[in-house]
């Protein structure tokens, strides 16, 4: 028998368990000293200083929480999932512990306004997250110190490799942990009521078979709910057009310093944290050092630079003159509108910005695995949308809800008008 | 001018005006003095002995509130109505008042069980509620005394015939003060989280266009998630399968009252109460006394029947031993079951009793009164659907979600279970 | 060894386990089947149709749950209780049985209304509760199939008789399972947030020390915040005089009855549901029969009765013409609004009613038992005062807050106001 | 007539009024062009950057909202109180302008951890709002700009010296919008139940009497309730000794700062954002630049110091490595604690800490000023702890509850544990 057989979570318990209470599961339990530590490492306590929704603040003023406190909420949903009777019974103590640890750390990978930070410098979370396990951080040496593969295991999980699938659904599929915090967290922290959805209930229908999570057909309703939920939290919260013009802005503050950069501007800022990015060869330090805080310090210290066009976005941020929007449907309107910000003046690479948000409710994929499957009392699998009329129409339709826009300065809103 | 055109709302405020605390509107606000003689008079009343959820309380245990305080939270929804610019505006205060009045009123017609009696006795609540206000009721009364037209003005509301159409659509339409109270209410009450929805959006959207009530197209998305808010309580709480079986009991035993009292049985119960029903003749005093006391009352005595299936239904209504139930596709499988029930002794008219439910999430009418109609922001309409990619899969899927069910005295489970 | 060293819970697990919705604690779980049994038991159900709270509907409009579905959230407390470490270290699997049961019954005894109604028959609903498990009852059967000395366990719990003083404290001491529930539910019911409190620290922080509950320091604040809680409930909820009033009428109709039945008046009515009480012979199957909806039908037909004072005082109480009341501190002032009722032909025994409520917010015992201890960081006990500044500043203080008033019939105010 | 006179709301309305979603009042309404100007001006702005409550989030981990999303808030309550129909009724339009100003501006002068902050700088948050307001700033000259004595009389109300003393109490007396929101939204942000209390009740009990607001007699209830909501949130949430712990850590490593600079050292990191403060010279420019993301900043780069102590001190703080703590009851104790800590190399300047937290519940003053006075049935006023028991109680208690704790390294915990 080896280290994974033998381990056991009961004897691995701390003395004195420890609990934080927690907005949306009341409390967040900690039985285990290596979770403690992990916790508190650097890589996860990073994550307090960045907000779990951009720009969203923006709009729902409330909504200012960090992705530290979503990774403690996917940890402690993967907690309840795991007191399920059927998890309880199919995982052994090992897999327990690692995909705890998975829920804990899948987001530490990500930068500060995560989606417009990878837009401009090609990274990727779920990579960052993965490298951040394997090597050459505090969260790395907590884990390997513990179970020399025990990275390696995790990480597995969080990349979607690793031999037990039902681990991997558990956090990352259409009905996973980290969705299901997200979406109850957002959604209080927002005050809007579209993200809730009865987990309780879904947790209650969890079974296992053929080894993977399917749900009994008595949690379709609860199942659809959830879908409909995050589709509706898609459109009124994180895509929400003021939102999406507070990240346009902060990626175009980051194109015009690389493009400054490559064009070996003088910065009068001192550059360190931002260097070895634009250099492309970020160390794990590197990338821990960056935080918003870091961002927000650099983007007051752009607004002294002489580079008139780093200043005034810099401004722009720091101050909320944020874009203003219209919808359009040809690619040449956004010529035209980049014709009139010439003539004004705007450099359109940076203050014309497009985008097109689309989200799918629901993914029918032809694998068991992508899909959510539904157990009939004949015990048959079968697809949701085959049980569900809602998913199923949802399906059919092909005509998904999609939003076109193009950003510019408040300054051009007359003359943009008038097209 | 005549009084409608006099009429100011403000001029008849009461001195002190009066709240009553509400679990879901916070307060019920009470300004003027006929309200509150509404509220007090005997057939408003007498809704607090009717239950709003029939037998939904066998399943949502905390699901117990009453017809009354649905009635008072209709009232307050119409109320915010009328705060909003756009009605404000819109609407003269004789309108105003009618409204208000509707909406407190528009019940008053149910009966105990409502959909179970109305199954038995043919009425119908909405025909019963325009009555009472018509004539010899106490809301009659105080309606009259306030201004001679009043009762018509409010009844037409109800009956879909006053020319002002905003005021019906208040009232009952796809998207109307009574859906909105209850959905909140049921989900509160029964402590789940399917019927919330974002009622403050929603009312921030009204607009006037073309004399009828429509939305903006920033408030789509609430409106697609009231829909499937509906559409989930539907399914989870209001055709839930134990609640449908006790109100087939209690539908049985009616239907068993009537059978009987057409074969000329002697009752050993005064049925001076039931009576009038039976013989088609109620009066209005005597459809007021007909709450759910009474009903239990009888249900009672009916234990001491000698005719041993209304003894043996009324015992089973009163301690919860309800129909067990399965699906059937064909009616052939009822047929076989209504076979071991003679067998067993069972006489099927009163033991096997089949239903078929559906919930058809959103009607697409052909005119524009019954639709719910989007404004877009160059000032023109259109239903719903064009503007929601959900609500039009939906329409178009035709696959409703069904269930149809038999149910059947537990003890022939075991018989029926091996079909 | 015994039948009660023996029994495990494990092994009288269900099947398939049970849960029921409930808004208070999400799901109500049912693990055996004699809970199971209990619950659709007659007297059980029974609780359905007693209001938890009286007459306070009548003033928090949405508070009409029923002592029913209280009942199942003491039990439901009484788990979580059980779940916490000390508790199930401390208690065998039988007492936990028996104390889960006595959560669920403890209040079978209660008559509609129950304290008016105690008024006037001068029952008392706990000797009541436990008559019903010790005999002649549905619940008695269940018990004592189940093991025959179960009727008694559970009833000496109820009883304050049973050895193990944990299991009293459970269910009946000043900070019991008991009123957890009441202070949430009524509290969510109502709408109000008087008597919200953190339970989940106040469980965390139970210990077991000398053979009884105590409670670690550090929930002091926890416990400080229940008991002012339950302190503003009272004065805001339960002792709101609407609701007195509403009672007061109800005990004067009962007071009516039995004067009349001793002046051997003929009852038009049939009374036999009324009867065995007045005789003072009421048997359990008498008692199990007479709920709300008896007494609402009573109500309804003694609006027919020829004597003019029981005709009134029903129609009162049907229609909401409730009692007036003002403040009095000394009893000549009544004694002068008595003369003037007499004057204005209201008998004053029945329509001049003086009450006076008191709400002492936390009793300081001599004995342990009764006490809430506190258990120190060098493991000493205190009591709850010591630990705590609030309550002992209210405890010194001996200046409760009081409220004593007199109410009368509306139709006496202006001649009452002018004392 | 002149301006103030003149003024009114109605004619300065936006002429689309704009509304953001907030967790805790649902939506805040800006419906003037002024606040809207103010809410985006960047000292507003940068309290986005503050949190509200210093390092609470240590413990109470959802708990990360800003000191911005509160002065939403608190500009929101005012707005709630002026729909009273006593203040509606009371104050001019322009005074209702300065006043809804007033609460959004009073928060503006807070540093980062504003009362560690203050403990090292001498800085009063009170004084720099003031400041703020009257020179040199975007708000200011948003005022200015549309009222050349808005600036001062907004200022007045701030400084207490304005001669309306309602105005005054709104924002800042025992029973002002700025505990109001606090206590809701701390309590809703941390997940606790301490906080909540009835507002709605509150504020439906104002009334106007001799100049000043007071409450009337059926609101002591609710006043009382919240006194104490607000004792428990300060014992269970404010003074959690980690999150002073975090504090305290905080405050060393500005202490060390400031020593280091008396002492001439070279700080390798550039200063330019602490300087002015060192220098105690900070313009306001420099005020609004200090933010928590500049001090997180300079953490960082502090842990490149050579000082070893402001080195070790960032890390600790950065990483979470936070003082322990122990209850003293004598001055001699500390002192034996700073002798360990120097034997062990830690400057006790730095390193040892303590404190002493008191939270009295209600202060009793002798003016009717700073008093919450409540006014009776015979219109006559009283302070509040005559009218409130439990108030009183607290009151003569003297024997308030504190909490007196030495905080030291963790590395020094098995030798001061044996003291």
């Amino acid at each position: 028998m080896g280290f994974k057989e033998d381990f056991t979570l009961k004897s691995n318990e701390l003395l004195e368990k420890r609990v934080m209470r927690d907005a949306i599961h009341d409390y967040i339990h900690v039985d285990h000293l290596i979770i403690w530590r992990l916790i508190n490492a650097q890589e996860v306590q990073r994550l307090r200083r960045i907000k779990q929704l951009g720009g969203t603040h923006q709009v729902f003023q409330s909504a200012e929480h960090s992705r530290f406190v979503h990774s403690l909420g996917v940890y402690q949903t993967i907690r309840r999932m795991l007191e399920t009777e059927c998890l309880d019974n199919y995982l052994s103590d090992y897999d327990k512990l690692c995909v705890m640890i998975a829920g804990l750390l899948h987001d530490i990978g990500h930068g500060p306004f995560s989606h417009s930070f990878e837009g401009v410098f090609h990274d990727n979370h779920e990579d960052m997250s993965v490298r951040l396990i394997l090597e050459d951080s505090e969260v790395h040496d907590i884990l390997a110190d513990f179970y020399e593969e025990l990275p390696q295991d995790v990480a597995s999980i969080i990349q979607h490799t690793h031999p037990n699938k039902a681990l991997i659904q558990m956090i990352s599929s259409q009905l996973d942990a980290d969705r299901m915090d997200y979406l109850l967290r957002d959604s209080y922290m927002s005050g809007t009521t579209y993200g809730q959805f009865d987990m309780s209930r879904i947790l209650r229908t969890m079974r296992i078979k053929d080894d993977h999570i399917v749900y009994k057909e008595s949690g379709v309703q609860a199942i659809e709910n959830y879908i409909l939920a995050r589709y509706h939290m898609y459109w009124q919260v994180y895509y929400h057009p003021t939102a999406r013009s507070y990240e346009h802005l902060f990626q175009s503050i980051f194109l015009r310093v690389k493009d400054l950069y490559q064009q070996d501007y003088h910065f009068q800022t001192n550059m360190k944290y931002i260097l070895p990015f634009l250099e492309n060869k970020e160390t794990n330090r590197d990338f821990t050092n960056f935080d918003e805080s870091v961002v927000l310090y650099y983007f007051r210290e752009f607004t002294d630079e002489k580079d008139p066009i780093l200043k005034d976005l810099s401004l722009r941020f720091l101050n909320r003159r944020l874009f203003k929007y219209v919808d359009f449907d040809d690619i040449n309107e956004v010529e035209e509108i980049k014709k009139i910000a010439s003539q004004h003046g705007y450099d359109p690479r940076y203050y014309i910005i497009t985008d097109n948000q689309k989200q799918i409710p629901y993914l029918h994929y032809g694998d068991n695995f992508n899909e959510i499957e539904i157990l009939d009392r004949h015990n048959q699998l079968s697809p949701l949308p085959l049980k569900s009329e809602i998913v199923s129409a949802i399906l059919n339709s092909k005509n998904y809800k999609s939003d076109q826009k193009v950003f510019f300065p408040k300054e051009l809103k007359d003359d943009i008008s008038i097209l």
